[in-house]
């Protein structure tokens, strides 16, 4: 059977992204890595969940420290009467998961799961804390195998040997792609965009890419369809943040031209993640904007003068046209096919 | 009769781009503009070929600095034997118009008539320093004039009211599309992709709009699809380094992407510039190779960890398929009709 675990030490110190301690949520700054390793200490999950809004933690970051963050409520709700913890709670798993509007679909599912976990406890007289960790823990684990399974998938479609165009960061399933490629033999490089404004892409995919040994290349964001037209990558793959069950991708701002210009040189487009059941149809997503400024200031310093705008949707649309394959932990979908698999079951009848 | 210099002042003022004294070549270091407002200072030809190749000035800029260039090696000829001074001459614009190799052709024409005319002032025993100026700024007042009425055509195809979506810099061009839009009362907003790595979109393309009072809005090169996808701009437009007489354009990276994008949202694509007659085809342009660390930094700080490669294409190739119409100063040419307006006529038969 397969194990999360296999080559998952690596992968997870690799990660770094939140551990917990005695309430606190401390989280991995990458809007500094790697040029600088610095830690947010987060006291309760408020603070967590302006973390998460403020990008300290971004990609698949935000599901753990999340999670860590109900961690924390659980033991601030230690001790009070049911309904108030219950209360507690509840609000904390709606802060949490509405950190960020694109996503909170998605982020309700493990938190409402460890929200209930440390209400069980409570009710029985148990350490909610030490509940809601274990639960937690128990959905990484899943979590991690999941992400395996995802990248076998998609390392099954490549050929023997290829270079990746990839986009953003694709957190545990890109590391799990090159170590999945490794053990099967495969020769593997990835060309990555370096995604501006937050630079995951040069900043996160690239290093993991190094520390691994994979042969890596960082080229700007306009420069994806140059790359394709001159025959330089044979796939292009990217994570999702909302994949819907209409076959629309939701993913970092970027990926829709990608897969434009990768559709135009005949390259397939390969999404990694899971269909989401709360997004039937792409209108029920939100594109979160985010603050203009940040479009105008590249590491930190400005790049044109004060009283010129800025526009920063955080997300684009890939259309289900534009998408060769949605490589999920259980196989392999056409994204026309999605809600065929993943729609939530109707309710049994009486 | 339309003159090149209404309204020119404030566009020569803005350009800032480079001036001459004494020998002495001074460019504007557009590489920090606008953030800090610094001059290379340049005393002979050769040290002006190196700040080019440096991109110490780019898009339109290595025209006036290289014209410059030859001003420079005009004073060094004066007093040499005619042959000595054949020599020097040659060897400036030879140097100066192969500073960067996907442009040559398109320098060779101004930098060779500044020549001629230097050479033929040392054959009459006049002073070359000041035909040479004279002649570059007979050309340069005919380029703004050529600038003026590409910019009236291109404005002729605009609707009344429009935002403009940009790549990089055009340079003069785009100052006067936005001055002969205001002029006939349309209603112009950019928007402009802020054109990594270095980022002449955001510093001089969007300061330029703002110093003009034009609504102006900077987006990362990931975004124009996502732009273009919500109906946000209803143009795009770029200058070319190459227009080739087949009808390929070669200009910044990014524009082919964006012209991909555009066509499949239906937005047209306006590039304003002179075919060359040099480059018949796109098999006479080879695509510059600039240093990869450049790709690798933003505003001076490391993106990646040491190990990652970088690749850094200057420039991309946009299919004729994709070009709406070229818009040169002589009027607006199908893409696939160049070749029978521009190619070099044929000697006459004796």
């Amino acid at each position: 059977m397969t194990r999360a675990d296999d080559g998952l030490g690596f992968i997870l110190r690799y990660e770094n992204v939140a551990r917990y301690q005695d309430g606190e949520v401390i989280i991995l700054d990458r809007r500094k890595y790697p040029a600088l390793v610095e830690y947010v200490r987060c006291p309760d999950y408020t603070a967590v969940a302006q973390a998460i809004a403020a990008m300290v933690t971004q990609s698949g970051g935000p599901w753990l420290a999340a999670g860590l963050g109900m961690v924390s409520a659980a033991r601030a709700a230690h001790g009070l009467a049911p309904d108030k913890a219950s209360e507690v709670l509840a609000q904390a798993a709606y802060t949490l998961s509405h950190a960020r509007p694109t996503t909170s679909a998605r982020m309700a599912a493990h938190v409402q799961r460890v929200q209930a976990a440390a209400l069980a406890a409570i009710q029985q007289g148990e350490d909610p804390e030490a509940a809601a960790y274990a639960c937690l823990m128990d959905l990484l684990e899943k979590r991690y195998l999941q992400a395996r399974k995802t990248g076998a998938f998609a390392v099954s479609l490549f050929p023997q040997t290829c270079t990746i165009l990839t986009q953003c960061f694709a957190e545990t399933l890109i590391g799990f792609v090159l170590l999945v490629a490794r053990e099967q033999g495969k020769q593997i490089e990835l060309i990555c965009p370096e995604t501006r404004p937050y630079l995951q892409g040069a900043r996160l995919t690239a290093s993991l890419a190094c520390d691994m040994g994979v042969p890596v290349t960082v080229i700007t964001d306009n420069m994806p369809a140059y790359v394709l037209s001159r025959g330089m990558a044979q796939v292009f793959i990217s994570a999702a943040d909302v994949i819907c069950l209409d076959g629309h991708v939701v993913n970092k701002v970027g990926t829709y031209q990608i897969a434009l210009a990768a559709q135009a040189h005949g390259v397939p487009y390969y999404v990694l993640g899971s269909p989401s059941p709360a997004n039937p149809t792409i209108q029920s997503v939100e594109i979160e904007l985010r603050d203009p400024q940040e479009v105008l200031h590249a590491m930190g310093a400005a790049t044109t003068k004060p009283g010129v705008q800025g526009f920063y949707p955080a997300f684009d649309i890939t259309p289900p046209r534009l998408v060769s394959a949605v490589v999920t932990g259980e196989g392999i979908y056409s994204p026309y096919d999605l809600v065929n698999h993943f729609a939530p079951r109707p309710p049994a009848e009486d």
